[in-house]
C-alpha cells in the first residue's frame, strides 16, 4: 500500500476541532455541551444577508470572476472606505474565506522553506496553511503577564534570517483578543522596511474593539504600498462563518496578479455567498451596534466569573471575542478531554480549546485554554459556573 | 520592494481565462462574444436546487463539519449508489469544489518534488494545483489521431520513476471528451498495483457519456481500496459551477484522515451551497435526461459543422462536453486572440481556449483549440459559422 505524504503526517490536527469526537460522544450520552472551543457565534446573521439567498432570481448558477464578482468588490470598496481604508476594486481579490486569502498571500510571496514571523499565540490554522505552503512559521512569544503585547524589537530582530519574507499579525488577535497599539504597528512598519519584508495583517475582528480603543489597519500605515497585505473575512463581522467569503487587499500589483493566477486555478469563490455578502455591506448600523454591545457584555460576564475562580490567570482583552487564560490544571489538553469524557454538572459540560495548539514553541500554553465568547450571556454565565465546578472536581488540578 | 515567490512566477495563467481581458475589450467595443472557451454551460440549474436557497430557514449561517455536512454526505451515498459506487458517508469528504478535492489528494499523498503521471492533454488547472502543491506533473501523450486513447503501457512505464506517486486521469476527459474503456482502466489498475501507486480519477463528467458507452469509475475496479481516489464536483452535473461543491471519495482511511486535517485548517465548505447540493440529489431524472439530450444534440451540431470546415481535424468525442480539434492556423494562441481583437462577423465573434495550455509537453497543441459545447444548439451553430468565416479571413491561416 502506498504511503501518505510526509506533509500529511506533519499536518497538525486543529486544536479547535480535534476534540470533536469526544464532544459527539458526550452528546450521544445525553450531555449538553456548551461550545466555547470554536469561534462560532450564536449571533443571528443579518436578515438583509439571509434574505439575499431567498430573493435571488438566478436561473444558471454560473462561475464568477476568479477575483470575485465586480459588484461585490465595489461593495467592499464602500465598506472599507467607512473604516478609512482607501482601495480600488482592482486592489481587492475575493477569496473562499479568509483561509484562502492567507494561503494565496503565502504562495504569492514565499517559496518552500521561506520563513514568516508570527507573534504567538496565534490563530492555530496558520500552522496548517504553512504546512500546505511549505513555509516555516517562526514565532515570537507574547506573554500572558504582558497582556500578550508585542515583545521588544530585539526579540523580533533575533528571529529574522535570510529566509524571512514576512511578518504576520492577527489584529485584533485570535486567540488572545489583543489589539495592537499604534506604537506597535509603527514598530512593525519600521521592521518590515528595514529588513525588506512583507507585512500581512489578518483583521477579521476589526469590528470588535472595546474600551474605546482604536483599530489600526495595516493599510492605515504610510509607505507600505508594496508590503502591506490585508487579509479579511466576513465570517465574524456578520456572524456568517458558513458563507466562506474572504478577501485579500493590497496595493502591490505583483501580489494581486500572482494571487489571481492561483485564484484562476480554482476558478472562483462561491457565487451565491458573494451576492449575500454584497447585501450584507448594507447591514444596518443598529445591528452592528447591538452585536458589539452583546459581545462586550459577554466579555464582562466571563471576566467577572473568571475573577472568582481560584488559580485562573488572565487579563480582560480589548478585542475580538476570545481570551487565553491559564488554568490551575496539570495539562489543558487532558483537562479539556476530561471535561467531555468524564465530567458533567447536572448533565451539562463545556468544550474549550487547549491553547498549546496556538503556540509554535513546544511546551508553551500547556496549562492555557482559549475561551470564545460566542454564546449569549446567560449561557456564558452557566458555562463559567460549570468550569468552576469542573476545576474543583478535576483529578489533575493544581492547588494554587 | 520584496520580490514575489518563484512559484508565483511559475504559476501558469489559465489558458481558459488568460484571454478574458481581450474578450472584455471586445464587449466594450459592442461585439457579442460566444463563450466556447470555458465549461460554463447555459443549462438552467435544477429548480429543486435553486429553491433550496429560497426556502432556507437559517438564522445563523454557521460553520459546518470540516468534512462536509453529514446530511449532504448521506445524500451523496445515495447518489453514488445509483451509479453502482458503494461507499459509506465516512468515506466521503466534501470539498470546496472539485479543485480542492484535487489539491487535498495531492497534499495527502505527495511531497515536494514527487511526481504524478497524467495523460495529456489534461484539465489545465492540474498544472496550477501541482505548482501550489510543489508536485511535478509528468505527461504521457495521447494523440488526436488515436482519438486521444490511452497510449501503450510501455509509454506509461517509461515515465515511472522512484518519485512517481500516482496516476491521475479525467474520465470522461476534459478537454478531449475521451471516455476510457474498461480495458484501459484495467491496464491502469495493473500499473498502479505493479508500481505501488495511487490512482486518482476526476469523474465530474460522469453523467455525460454518449453513443451507448458505459462509464467506468475508478471505484468500480477491484482490489484498489487503498489506491483509488475519486475526485468529483457538482458543477457540471447540475450546471451549478458557481456553487463550489465537490468531494473526495476513497476507501483509504489514511487519505481520508489526512485530507480531513487539511480540511480542518480551512474549517468547512460553504454551508448554503451544500444544502442546495443536497436538494439537487433529488433532481428529477427528466431533467437529467433533457440535459443529456441537449448536450448530445450540441455535439452533433458542432461535428456536423466542423466536418464542413476545410483543414479542421478532430474526432467526435464520446463524453463530457468538449472537443479538442486541430485548426489550419499558424498558432492557436494568436488565432484565439485575433478572434477577440480583430475579427467579427456582423458584430459577433467566438472565444475558444488555445489547447497548448492543456499539454505539459512544450510544443504540443500549438495548432489545437478546445471547444466547449456549452451554448444552445442555435448558438453553437452560429458559433461554428463564425469560426468558419474567421478561418477564411485569418491572416495566419494554413492552406491544407
Amino acid at each position: 500500500m502506498p504511503r501518505i505524504s510526509n506533509r500529511a503526517k506533519t499536518m497538525p490536527p486543529s486544536p479547535i476541532r480535534k476534540l470533536v469526537p469526544f464532544a459527539e460522544a458526550a452528546k450521544k450520552r445525553g450531555i449538553k455541551v456548551y461550545h466555547l472551543n470554536i469561534g462560532q457565534p450564536d449571533i443571528p446573521t443579518p436578515e438583509v444577508m439571509m434574505n439575499a439567498f431567498r430573493n435571488h432570481e438566478i436561473k444558471v448558477l454560473e462561475y464568477g470572476h476568479s477575483g470575485g464578482l465586480w459588484e461585490y468588490r465595489e461593495g467592499l470598496v464602500k465598506y472599507y472606505r467607512r473604516h478609512n481604508i482607501h482601495v480600488s476594486k482592482e486592489e481587492i481579490l475575493v477569496t473562499t474565506a479568509g483561509s484562502e486569502a492567507i494561503i494565496f498571500a503565502m504562495l504569492a510571496t514565499m517559496d518552500e522553506g521561506d520563513e514568516m514571523i508570527v507573534p504567538e499565540p496565534f490563530y492555530t490554522n496558520y500552522n496548517g496553511f504553512a504546512v500546505e505552503a511549505g513555509v516555516k512559521v517562526v514565532p515570537v512569544t507574547c506573554r500572558a503577564e504582558d497582556g500578550f503585547a508585542l515583545p521588544p524589537d530585539a526579540e523580533i530582530r533575533a528571529k529574522i534570517t535570510p529566509r524571512t519574507r514576512a511578518i504576520m499579525i492577527c489584529n485584533p488577535n485570535n486567540p488572545t483578543g489583543y489589539v495592537y497599539r499604534l506604537e506597535e504597528m509603527n514598530r512593525l512598519r519600521a521592521l518590515v522596511l528595514e529588513h525588506d519584508l512583507f507585512f500581512f495583517s489578518d483583521e477579521v475582528y476589526r469590528e470588535f474593539v472595546y474600551d474605546g480603543k482604536k483599530h489600526h489597519s495595516v493599510l492605515h500605515l504610510e509607505g507600505l504600498d508594496d508590503r502591506a497585505v490585508l487579509l479579511d473575512s466576513i465570517s465574524k463581522r456578520y456572524s456568517a462563518c458558513g458563507a466562506r467569503v474572504g478577501c485579500l487587499v493590497t496595493h502591490n500589483k505583483d501580489i494581486l496578479e500572482s494571487a489571481l493566477r492561483f485564484g484562476q486555478a480554482r476558478l472562483c469563490p462561491p457565487t451565491m455567498e458573494q451576492l449575500a455578502a454584497l447585501a450584507a455591506v448594507d447591514t444596518p448600523q443598529s445591528y452592528m451596534d447591538a452585536v458589539f454591545n452583546d459581545y462586550n457584555r459577554r466579555r464582562e460576564t466571563v471576566f467577572n466569573a473568571l475573577g472568582k475562580i481560584p488559580g485562573v490567570v488572565g487579563q480582560k482583552p480589548s478585542g475580538a471575542f476570545y481570551t487565553v487564560v491559564k488554568l490551575p490544571v496539570d495539562n489543558a489538553d487532558r483537562f479539556c478531554r476530561w471535561l467531555l469524557e468524564e465530567f458533567d454538572d447536572k448533565g451539562e459540560t463545556v468544550m474549550l480549546a487547549p491553547a498549546n495548539g496556538f503556540y509554535a514553541t513546544p511546551g508553551l500554553g500547556d496549562d492555557e485554554v482559549r475561551i470564545a465568547f460566542v454564546l449569549n450571556s446567560a449561557a456564558m454565565e452557566r458555562s463559567m459556573e460549570i468550569l468552576k465546578k469542573a476545576l474543583q472536581a478535576y483529578p489533575g488540578k493544581r492547588i494554587a
